[in-house]
């Protein structure tokens, strides 16, 4: 099949496959950010071929040598792709990473700067680097495994195979320098980063799921008595009525007067976070106008309204204004639009906005997503919540993506893995074994994009390990002390696309040396030799340059991987690494969590005294740039902010956006 | 949509639901096995209703009270299937039980006597007890998460929904006056349960794949010399030219004159057995006829012949006839039919006989098994072999089910499983941690379909571990002496469907007490309060009457749940239980793996001398009642078998065949 390609941005091409079908962006409905048509422009990639076959569009592109994979959907257990198959589909995570995830992108993107977008609802298999076809057998060698050590189970990487089981499909590709520039296109194209308000980078507590308004204020008490800054409190199902399906109604007996408790809240600096999931108790004051803009299956009994249609967002907005924003509730958090599958509505339910049960759940998350942003924006407010589902057309949507699972590993690796996704990732702290278990979970979330303790079932408090408490201290302070650095890199996320926490492969592509000799043949444990090329799960960029190496709980040891070029320690200004070498370093309790700057990179930290301090690395530091705006309102996207320059000698300028690095 | 139920046969009803598709059971070419049309007649089931949304025709059927759910394919982690969701596809199977397997069956069966079978290729999805609708809301209570500690995650089983991604369909539903009875139905709808040769339920030993035609031999000796009888040495990958991917042709260099080497092996009542995958290497003396056969994509740069055409099943069969069959070879195993997505074809591959890759993916073990029958038949020979995957369909092909996994409890949990899928399923035994791991999975093989040790990629023997030898040589001669009681249980399997070898449930129905009340909260580890109902997978029927309950290394202790009625203790005659209760008994080394009567029951065990000794438990024993025929033709299908009847007080009497039990 010919493909049309049309050049809508630099570096973007379309093409539209008859007949037309949904597609993600129209669910989000935000256009391309603006700052995409300043890009450079670049050549169309030429290497893509496209087929249709039986119910499916199948796209075909060669891949050249050492180009590596990256993306499709949110990962739990690596982050580069090659050689596995995703058959993508909104699910919660099972932590095995086959395509089921709740962020099931339709996107890939490789270290030769390319990207893949299959814009569409219609589900979409990704066959990464794993298809080889008759036509092309002269590349591909024979082997036979009997008498040859070199035999190897996983496919040379020639090609990857997209296949989207639709008649019709919507795709685009992305060229950039790199795959960070790739990524960035991207993020433009879906709308570019949201930008969270200032204090949404603080702390953040969710209550146990009985708390009542007055055991609410005790706990902001005891925050305050044992001097840790509390940022905002998200009431969990407790706060409503009916809860599991959801009234969206104010408990009468927990929370009597709720504009009093919130009111009393703001005045400590404390904002207010709801938690809802989309499944509506008759007991609702909603229920009514509810009940004909819903689908054919219930949910824990729960009537399930169908976001797709305008109507039931308005009676959603209308509600939510009234019985929420007014009171001064600050944002929200939507649990289980991700499903699973044994308690959420089947596949082949009915929608009253024709959707099917499958497509409507694909898209749930984002429509909340995009309602209650819209409820925000037209109070000229910034808000911060949660979701438990998206996808990359919601890039600018101002929610994190989190879920239940609680492997230290996992966690770590989807906070490295989301920002191929067209989302940000966080780890929650639910519970701790012991102290050093807290610990290292309260050092992973220092370093999220939100830093979230979610009591909801437990009674946990930062307090509430004596013998880690000055480390904890520590780490919230340097969290603290980041904040203008932090809030800086969301700047860059919504002005250039680049996510603010990300892979190391994203900044410095796939460094690692690949071993192509045969995995090691085991009769239980790996009967097919399978070769699981190095991966790097564990290490992320934390806004422009440093590189966080989360401790695991229970680790006497840490290896890091050093990308290209000369490293030092954060905390010692030492030289470490010259550059791609394996290092371990001991670790025991008394170790914060690793930090390490590149060469000639400057780090501003402010006190609590409103004063800079610098830490320059290397012989030659450069300056560092920084964004500010009011920190709460929209004016930002009507050229209220600035941005200036610190230079390692205390200097100060103001520069343009345009400049700003 | 009104259904058109068509009352083929006694307790089954098919419908045909418009436009045609491809049925799952026109690819093994089986009819119905005629004995099922002296089954009793029951009434029609009237509970099913369906409609036709979007894609999906969707059946709905409403359960009865304490209605336990069976089947949907091949599971490794639970027997029963209720409150979960099975998108069937055939796959590898990665020890997560949900609808990916090696042996996808589209078929349900309840404990009421009802089964459900969906004959198709397409994809089909299971919704056990979990879909609610708006329209049963009257029935539904919704509970309050927050105040109300009976709230459960888990859906109340009123109903199942079974969707078929297909616009046509044919339906089948099957009732019987038990659960058993139902499967038994259902198994003869397929074609009746194969009929191995006696020779094929002795001891299996497949060989290392790098051994020769003189390794091969040694290995016989050996086995002689340490006084074990082997039956069948299955030659793997290496007795070929090429493989991974496949020539079929003999290695020259290490089997240079076949036909004397298994003329020898015959000598000394040993088979031979081949290892063959369907990935045609370049070097096969028949690559050049199946290249214009085969599909758009390769595997291992192999070919892959669509066996859906006739045309390259009639090549195969010649070649294998002449370069296999001639020479003596008694079966075949095929490996890596069930695909493991990252080395398979991709779900859109294209293949000359119109089916779609994922399509062709489901029937291909199916296709292989009744070829090979095919070629054994046309010799009026009985064979006995392996495949990786299979449906329902091929239950009266003699092929085995077994995959690369190798925990010990899923082993156990899909030899009970298997039951409810049309197939049978067998553990191998490949490589072991130390005596005890060898002892317990020697015991576990023993109280199997096949006996096989398979050292494919090990130097494995069964007297490697002298300090169990003992134990291992009298598990081996209890399966010797048990023959005739084990082949009697296959002839049930064929002339009345009943599997040989099945999960306790099948004979006693759900009889555990379930607790309704909520899973227990926990923050971190089951944040939802799941609740899992108790489940039974690791006690299976063996034969008749006989329960068998494997040890698992490394256990100190064993928990059986006796089913209703007086149980017996194989070993020393003991009353042990009187049924329904849960008994913990202390295990060692030393302890054989439990085995346990039915009261009344008589066992009986054939000693090497042809002798008869019969083990009646109870005070009132019943006669046991026999099969036999001349253990390796197809003439017991002209009718030529006998049955007769051994009473405990020895005395014996032919009985025909209607009467035996």
């Amino acid at each position: 099949m010919e493909l049309t390609w049309q050049n809508s941005f630099p570096g973007v091409w379309e093409t539209f496959i008859d007949p037309p079908r949904h597609t993600l962006t129209e669910f989000s409905g935000v256009p391309p950010a603006t700052s995409l048509r300043y890009a450079s422009p670049l050549p169309r990639p030429e290497r893509i071929s496209c087929n249709k076959v039986g119910h499916h569009i199948v796209f075909r592109i060669p891949l050249l040598p050492n180009e590596y994979l990256f993306g499709g959907g949110l990962k739990f257990q690596r982050v580069s792709i090659d050689s596995e198959v995703y058959h993508l589909r909104m699910d919660h995570s099972s932590g095995v990473d086959n395509g089921c995830s709740h962020v099931p992108t339709p996107f890939v993107a490789t270290t030769a700067g390319f990207g893949f977008f299959c814009d569409t609802i219609d589900d979409v298999s990704l066959y990464m680097a794993t298809a080889q076809r008759y036509k092309d057998k002269d590349r591909i060698i024979e082997r036979d495994r009997t008498t040859d050590d070199n035999w190897r189970c996983n496919n040379p990487p020639y090609f990857m195979e997209i296949a989207v089981n639709a008649p019709g499909v919507k795709a685009v590709i992305f060229q950039g320098e790199s795959l960070r520039d790739c990524i960035c296109r991207f993020n433009l194209y879906c709308g570019g980063g949201f930008l969270p308000p200032k204090w949404g980078l603080g702390v953040w507590h969710r209550t146990n799921i009985k708390m009542d308004a007055r055991q609410v204020q005790e706990l902001a008490a005891d925050y305050k008595r044992h001097q840790i800054a509390l940022d905002v409190i998200g009431l969990e199902p407790g706060w409503q009525s009916k809860a599991y399906p959801c009234s969206y109604d104010w408990s009468k007996e927990r929370f009597p007067d709720p504009a009093d408790l919130i009111g009393e809240l703001k005045k400590q600096n404390i904002r207010v976070n709801l938690w809802e999931n989309p499944y509506v108790s008759e007991h609702s004051s909603i229920y009514q106008e509810l009940k004909r803009l819903s689908g054919s299956h219930l949910v824990w009994g729960g009537i399930v309204p169908d976001y797709a249609l305008p109507e039931t967002r308005k009676i959603l907005k209308k509600h939510h204004e009234k019985n929420h924003l007014d009171y001064g509730v600050s944002g929200y958090k939507l649990d289980e639009s991700d499903g699973y599958d044994a308690w959420l509505w089947p596949d082949h339910a009915e929608f009253p906005s024709g959707l099917s049960g499958k497509a409507y759940r694909n898209v749930c998350g984002v429509l909340f997503q995009r309602f209650t942003t819209e409820m925000f924006k037209a109070r000229n407010q910034r808000t911060y919540g949660l979701t438990r589902s998206s996808n990359c057309c919601a890039v600018s949507f101002p929610c994190i993506l989190y879920n239940d699972r609680y492997d230290f590993h996992e966690y770590v690796t989807a906070l490295c893995s989301c920002c191929f996704t067209g989302t940000l990732w966080c780890p929650e702290l639910h519970d701790a074994k012991n102290a050093e278990d807290f610990l290292r979970r309260m050092q992973l979330i220092a370093f999220s994009p939100m830093v979230l303790i979610n009591a909801w079932a437990t009674e946990l408090r930062p307090w509430m390990f004596p013998e880690v408490e000055t480390a904890v201290r520590q780490v919230l302070e340097l969290r603290q002390q980041l904040l203008p650095y932090l809030y800086t890199a969301f700047a860059r996320y919504h002005q250039k696309g680049l996510p603010p926490i990300r892979s190391v492969f994203m900044d410095y592509g796939y460094y690692l040396q690949t071993d192509n000799s045969a995995g090691k043949l085991d009769a239980t444990k790996n009967p097919y030799q399978v070769v699981n090329e190095e991966d790097i799960n564990d290490q992320l960029i934390f806004g422009d340059s440093l590189m966080v190496c989360p401790i695991a709980p229970g680790t006497k040891e840490r290896t890091v991987l050093f990308p290209p070029g000369n490293w030092y320690d954060f905390y010692s200004g030492q030289l470490i690494s010259q550059g791609k070498d394996r290092q371990t370093f001991p670790v025991d309790i008394n170790t914060p969590t690793p930090l390490f700057v590149p060469e000639n990179k400057t780090i501003p930290l402010l006190g609590k005294d409103k004063q800079w301090t610098l830490r320059s690395f290397g012989p030659d530091p450069e300056p560092v740039d920084l964004y500010e705006d009011d920190g709460e309102s929209d004016l930002y996207l009507r050229g209220q902010f600035q941005w200036f320059r610190l230079y390692p000698d205390g200097r100060r300028e103001q520069i343009q956006k345009e400049d700003a690095q």
